[in-house]
């Protein structure tokens, strides 16, 4: 019987974290707080803490869980490919489906927790720019092998990129989800191929 | 007396709501209190609130300022340019400016209500939204103007420029907030020109 409940313990747990990631995409990382998640599961807020230790123990649950999903949806799917511009677009492509079809019922989690936390200091700040920092570097990897391999212009700056590719995104998470904006996937999707410099610039000639 | 009262009131309320701007930008709208609203401003709860009814209100007085700022510090300085890319340039310019030296402590007020308030219902993401769009507007008037003119190509889909130029701006909020990226603003300013084509495309040869 103990091995059932130490089961038992590791899923009420994963619940948990799965709550805290849906309602901190609605309302905050900030707004997740132990008693709606006492509500919503069913439990104590005893019983909800006691899994943590703390609500920023949570909160740092939440944001690895998401870091979590993102690579599965975004990353894992491209990662057999061959480093370079092929790999970058199907990772592009499958980021803006993972933006417009958002795992969460408030969108996207990166663009709402960094909206959160880039003003304030602490661990959750920390953790939320070191996994995108994280994927700041696959991204610049990609871009170095695109760029070595001819796919991208010599004087192609990697960081210019992610830059442009992040912005886009978010953008896109607007779009999607403050404007409703049925064309937001096609235009998200094109706005990444202009900044890897597969379409044209549409402003050109 | 009379008149002198109702002076002091409209300055009290304006106090208000500058303070209501700079925590929203810190915490988000939500997270501008009636009670630490009282606290800083030195007041009685009831007192603040006095001043415009409900905590919506408040929210709603929060919104139309910021929208007045945004218009005072990167519209109007451009505004008695003649249409088309010279006046958009200009914009674009002071749009970076505004981003990256933010009048508000936690950075951009409308990258922090749109993430906030995306997904909810109600007369704030309403008024978030109708702001966003004027800008909206403003932007695809001169982008049409500038294609007419022939300053971009004919093919050129305005809300599509509109888009990209939107997640630019959030990209820099979030490179100058949270990554404290002293480089952001240089990037900022270059791909916002080239979303417009005044730039080659980084990644192309």
């Amino acid at each position: 019987m103990p091995r059932r409940s130490a089961v038992d313990a590791l899923e009420t747990r994963s619940e948990i974290v799965q709550r805290a990631m849906e309602l901190a995409s609605l309302d905050g990382l900030e707004g997740v707080t132990v008693g709606r998640l006492a509500t919503t599961m069913g439990m104590s807020k005893a019983g909800v803490i006691g899994h943590f230790g703390s609500k920023e123990r949570l909160q740092l649950a939440a944001v690895q869980r998401a870091a979590e999903v993102f690579a599965r949806e975004v990353w894992q799917p491209a990662a057999g490919l061959e480093p370079g511009l092929e790999r970058l677009l199907a990772v592009c492509d499958a980021w803006v489906d993972h933006v417009v079809r958002s795992p969460y019922p408030g969108g996207c989690f990166w663009t709402a927790a960094s909206s959160e936390f880039d003003g304030r200091a602490g661990e959750v700040r920390d953790a939320v720019l070191a996994a995108m920092r994280g994927w700041d570097e696959i991204l610049i990897a990609d871009v170095r092998a695109a760029t070595t391999a001819g796919e991208l212009a010599p004087e192609t700056d990697p960081r210019q990129v992610v830059f442009e590719l992040r912005g886009v995104t978010m953008g896109l998470n607007q779009a999607a989800q403050l404007y409703a904006d049925p064309r937001g996937r096609a235009r998200g999707r094109r706005a990444l191929r202009r900044v890897l410099g597969v379409v044209e610039a549409p402003a050109r000639a």
